[in-house]
């Protein structure tokens, strides 16, 4: 994916540090790459000890890739206390390392480890060790504020420095979020003169994380002029972007950040009523960039300060209901809104539960089914059963299910229930599954809420149950679920 | 509390768009505040409206606080089409509302709203409305960022210039989140010369949300050379603004980011064994301020990439055992660590149950309790009936429990058996509960993965469940939360 969104290099892990990391490596030999170029991380060479004796830098040659990115050091603290070396040893190591791997025919990528620190400390020292990389025959330096304690004028003013001294030293940046500033950071040192970036996707990383390439990338392109992931279109690439973001954050059982910079659910949602109804009239006024230009798209968002205007224009745009604002049913449906979210209920990351209660106030809900009475017995994995009893279109149905677990014991039952009747949620499955305490009070009484993401294969929507039951509030929101998608169904036809 | 963290200003509402924050400032007539002043928010008046006929500036006039923020238009597109008024128009709105209300004795915050957009178009504009605010008498001139997408070299530029043509001019930094530069664009600000910040707690705010004041303000103090909040030491302030930031997140119901810069969990968390000795031996070398100064604390995250290390070190810290890294049962723990993160369990956040799996292999574990069988049957809420048979030291106790929902009647189950020989459980209880899917299968049948917090009055721990069933999820998460408090008390003991 990475190859496909059209990145340089792929850093594929420590060979040396990790044993499953060398395992990467080969594994990938049965995946040849279009664009992107594998690299190894690993250290400098030891100090006193030979590159071709060197175990890190022999498993670097080892991973048998193309590019290499080793870390050495600038800052005499470190030179000093870690590695108890002198300066000219630390040279040496430098110097030696990056032309030891050239001479396996590897590209060298050099990260100058705690730049910013050293050149604050010892100018000409720090100086001193990247031109060593850079002489030795790296083809980039790349300058890393490891701590990720820089603020965001020092990069500034140190990156340009260096940029002065050596104009023709191909530079690059490399920052952590230790302040909050990683992405800032590296488009500072992009604006004083480094044309290569390091980051992660979503800015996953040790302690607070690394520059979010997500972030930084669209900013390069679309607010300072830089061609970013090689040619196609703007809305190609980053479509292409906020697929893999959703891809890591799926990967590593994360919850997507809605208030991500360009990708989250959130980043071209606008509350409230009058500003809304401005958003449509003239976006540029007040949206940075067209979200679709990054795949994603405007929303108006249910919540206690939206008033009328944001639901209305939500309905209007999902379920092509036309609505007055100044209607009765949907003043009656904010305030039971209002009401459930004193109990817990977030509406936010659930339009889909909002719009039930929206239809219901306006006459336009049928019911199609409702849940009468339910009862789990419960205990180790595989040992749960439900008994359920549905009203379906005029009928009462006693159904039971077993399940691996008491929900989805419900969920076996229901469906039995519902499937004869509506064969189309046959294609309904859950996407994602969210608990947590909504309120302050804590203990095993407490309530909790839970959000529930469906999709249908195609359309994606989110309910929410609240309940001091896990079991019922799981229950909720899975009836809501099944609910809505039966509900959008009818109010499409209705209006064909 | 932002009182007494020490802020200057607390901005408490829009009375004309919302009659509850109206209610707000009458009821903190009640509650006098030392230092900070109050302020109400509000736009310019309408156009065509004389001031003291203008309901939005009235409404500011009668939340009767000490200062008004009111914002104005600095971007032609806003004035032309969402305005619809003459520019001149648009210059008497600003001053002579700033007038009316310094009129009134308040104190006049101006907000040049979209002010770097509206530089970039139009400087001069831009300038004369700012200039109009301030030659009106407002206190201070607010450079704000609406739509949040302007990069930190242009925010810098641009209050440079300001800072040029008008140096008595106070200036102010508002910035939004948008394209990830929130903070770093406050600071940039601060270095072309702004002196007045604007920010939220944690950075809560609509979209992306506002400058995470929790990242600006020590970053302003310990990197740039600024005091804020007042004259008290930095551990005193910082450690507050913890105090602070953790109050925000449980009174929205959020659960803490454990990579919030500064004050989240990971902050200064170290991986991998042999940084974590070097950090242990320089901890300026790889932390870019001591932890101690904003009330954090160093800590080693126990995961897959860890090594044993880290494990022995944490251990060490908050068992009290002496640990040699090279012994057999480390190794051993480390493997079913392994094992186990490969189902779907997380050990970072749950260090607890780690602990228990290390001391298990090490022959330190005592047995003191262990849950030989449960069965729940539960329905809607407060029909939750459990039965649990439980060895206690020797002896099979079967219990019966009733609860709100099922976790809650296994727990006070649980507790039925456990309490008569250890009265010390009656003090824990929960402090937080989540619930996560952490692998990429989604259906009701998909493994849950539960994260528990616990406290007795002092200490906090954390423990993880994973399974198919969620409450058995819940349950073995809740079992170790228990069972860690019983071992830790036993080995506390046998080391006195």
């Amino acid at each position: 994916m990475l190859d496909e969104l059209g990145v340089d290099y792929i850093e594929g892990g420590w060979p040396y540090s990790n044993p499953k990391d060398l395992d990467f490596f080969k594994a990938m030999r049965e995946y040849p790459l279009a664009k992107a170029k594998l690299a190894a991380f690993g250290s400098t060479r030891r100090k006193g000890v030979r590159p071709d004796r060197d175990e890190n830098l022999n498993a670097i040659v080892k991973a048998d890739v193309p590019a290499a990115v080793i870390f050495g050091k600038s800052w005499t603290l470190h030179v000093e206390k870690v590695l108890e070396a002198t300066w000219e040893e630390n040279l040496a190591m430098i110097a030696e390392s990056v032309e030891y791997l050239k001479s396996h025919g590897m590209e060298v990528i050099y990260d100058a480890e705690h730049f910013f620190q050293g050149y604050q400390e010892d100018p000409e020292r720090a100086l001193a060790s990247i031109e060593a990389a850079w002489r030795a025959g790296a083809r980039v330096v790349v300058l890393a504020d490891t701590n990720g304690g820089t603020p965001p004028h020092e990069v500034y003013r140190i990156t340009a420095e260096v940029k002065r001294r050596f104009p023709a030293m191909p530079l690059g940046a490399h920052m952590h979020n230790d302040i909050g500033c990683a992405v800032a950071n590296t488009l500072m040192a992009v604006a004083a003169g480094a044309r290569h970036v390091q980051g992660t996707i979503n800015g996953v990383g040790e302690r607070t994380g690394n520059a979010d390439l997500t972030a930084v990338l669209p900013t390069l392109e679309l607010k300072m002029g830089f061609k970013v992931l090689g040619g196609s279109p703007p809305r190609v690439k980053f479509a292409k972007l906020r697929e893999v973001s959703r891809f890591v954050y799926e990967a590593l059982g994360m919850s997507p950040n809605p208030y991500q910079p360009y990708f989250g659910d959130y980043a071209f949602a606008h509350k409230g009523g009058v500003h809304a109804a401005a958003v449509m009239k003239v976006p540029r006024a007040y949206e940075h960039i067209d979200p679709e230009l990054v795949g994603n798209r405007r929303v108006f968002v249910v919540s206690e300060m939206a008033g009328a205007a944001s639901v209305v224009l939500k309905a209007a745009e999902e379920l092509g209901i036309s609505l007055d604002k100044r209607q009765e049913a949907v003043r009656a449906a904010l305030e039971e809104i209002k009401a459930l979210e004193r109990q817990g209920y977030s509406f936010d990351s659930a339009p889909a539960s909002a719009m039930l209660i929206l239809i219901r106030h306006m006459g336009l809900y049928q019911e199609r089914f409702r849940l009468v009475e339910w009862r789990v017995v419960t205990g180790p994995t595989n040992t749960s059963y439900a008994v359920v009893k549905v009203w379906v279109s005029g009928e009462v149905k006693l159904e039971a299910g077993e399940g691996v677990g008491p929900v989805h014991a419900v969920d076996v039952a229901l469906r039995r229930a519902l499937v004869s009747a509506f064969p189309e949620l046959t294609e309904v499955r859950l996407r994602d599954y969210k608990v947590v305490l909504p309120t302050a009070v804590r203990s095993t009484e407490s309530v909790v809420r839970v959000t529930v993401e469906f999709t249908d294969g195609g359309r994606i929507w989110r309910t929410v149950g609240v309940s001091s039951n896990v079991v019922e509030a799981s229950i909720k929101a899975l009836v809501d679920g099944y609910d809505f998608a039966l509900q959008q169904r009818q109010l499409q036809n209705r209006k064909a």
